[in-house]
């Protein structure tokens, strides 16, 4: 029995959505979702983007912190939204019912275009990638002292770690990251890595999807619907990405021996 | 670079409810939540149940799958029930808005009496607890396989391990576990010992809570507002329970060394 260590920190936060043309514009309480404080405003850019919600930058009027615990996102009054798509009926279609491929297919309508892999490919060493994870806990402060927190982190091509987003809830540390990319106006994120620091869900890749990502990696294990999401988008699927090894799930077109000069 | 292994399930499980009397009765689509596969019939039953729809296995009519991914769960057509708590507006209070304390209050409210500390209350030796995750690993088959499900086991006061449930959702694998109690009539879960694999949050608590139980351990960390939910309502937290050690976060009352007669 030992004295209590630090405390992963677990809120709710309230986002709040302000929608429709001037004279009928109207206020709707979107979601609670239990958070880390901290980059709220980014989480729920990330979270209107991921879900279809928004696609540019200009489609947010303003984005701002009304109290601790709750957004409130203006969408452009200029603009229709499709607010259907929050409702979250995904998963199912006339053809097969509920079913892991019919939820492909939904996000593939819902991602209209963000997710096609267009314009020149690209690949990276494997050994480039055992490199991540290391990069990635030497910035992940708050994991190490609580244990209790999820990381998502952006790099380059070339393996500069650019971005890395903490939270209790996985989800809500991909949203981060990607809002923060995505307010900045740097989405499509098709020339970067995602590296996960737990499992990889189906939720997880079809948020990547929506930001474009093409290459995503998972310190842990990912599921059979996170694998048939990565088929269906051509992303790249690493999971099990530590002590100098890693399973390659999918997208094997993006991982090419560095060439070396000593065996030429 | 290697083949890829073996993968948790992951797929949708949509819950149908089917309520009121007989000339009004109706259909509503609950919810989607992803879900591996199996015991789905337990885990819409504790699903019901932590969130306060039900409280006794009577309320169930009946509880059935209608195809791979669809359970129905007809309501006791002569009872009345309170579908609003489905709406999830938990975690706002009058008096401090959206917090943490008020997600907490939002529990009680909705517990009425599952989780309060009647009867005589016991304890068990730290010790005790030491053994409980290499009990859990004996049978946790599927993750040994895949490394990616998140299990639940449901132990009584001896040590002894009586159910554990597995899902890629680590609510999921909760309800299952109560649902699976529940429907034995074997709720309120007093005297009994959870112990979670992962790590431990707000929901996994309120679950917790909901079922009665008052002794709750996680492999892994637990948040801020799962100790605070624990403080609450009189629960034991243990965390880090791992290699011989872990951390009490809460109900110390509970933990007493067993008398050694060699010192006596």
């Amino acid at each position: 029995m030992e004295s209590p260590d630090l405390l992963a920190v677990e809120e709710p936060l309230e986002i709040r959505l302000e929608h429709g043309p001037g004279t009928t514009r109207r206020l709707k309480n979107l979601s609670v979702t239990m958070r880390t404080p901290g980059a709220d405003e980014d989480l729920a850019a990330g979270f209107l983007f991921t879900e279809g919600i928004v696609s540019r930058p200009e489609d947010l009027a303003s984005i701002r912190v009304l109290t601790e615990n709750v957004v409130l996102a203006a969408l452009d009054p200029e603009r229709d939204f499709n607010l259907e798509k929050l409702e979250r009926h995904f998963y199912t279609s006339s053809s097969c019912g509920v079913c892991g491929k019919a939820s492909v297919e939904a996000v593939k309508t819902v991602s209209s275009g963000s997710v096609a892999v267009t314009g020149k490919d690209w690949t990276v060493p494997p050994e480039l990638l055992y490199g991540l994870p290391a990069a990635l806990r030497r910035v992940q402060a708050s994991f190490e002292a609580t244990g209790g927190l999820h990381a998502a982190a952006l790099f380059d091509r070339t393996g500069q770690l650019l971005a890395i987003r903490e939270d209790v809830g996985r989800h809500n540390a991909l949203d981060k990251l990607t809002g923060h990319f995505f307010r900045q106006g740097a989405v499509p994120l098709h020339e970067h890595i995602l590296l996960l620091s737990g499992r990889a869900s189906f939720e997880l890749l079809q948020k990547s999807a929506m930001a474009g990502i093409r290459f995503v990696c998972a310190v842990g294990a990912p599921s059979s619907l996170a694998v048939e999401t990565a088929e269906a988008f051509g992303i790249t699927l690493v999971g099990f990405l530590r002590d100098g090894r890693f399973n390659l799930y999918s997208g094997p077109q993006r991982l090419k021996p560095a060439p070396n000069p000593t065996q030429a």
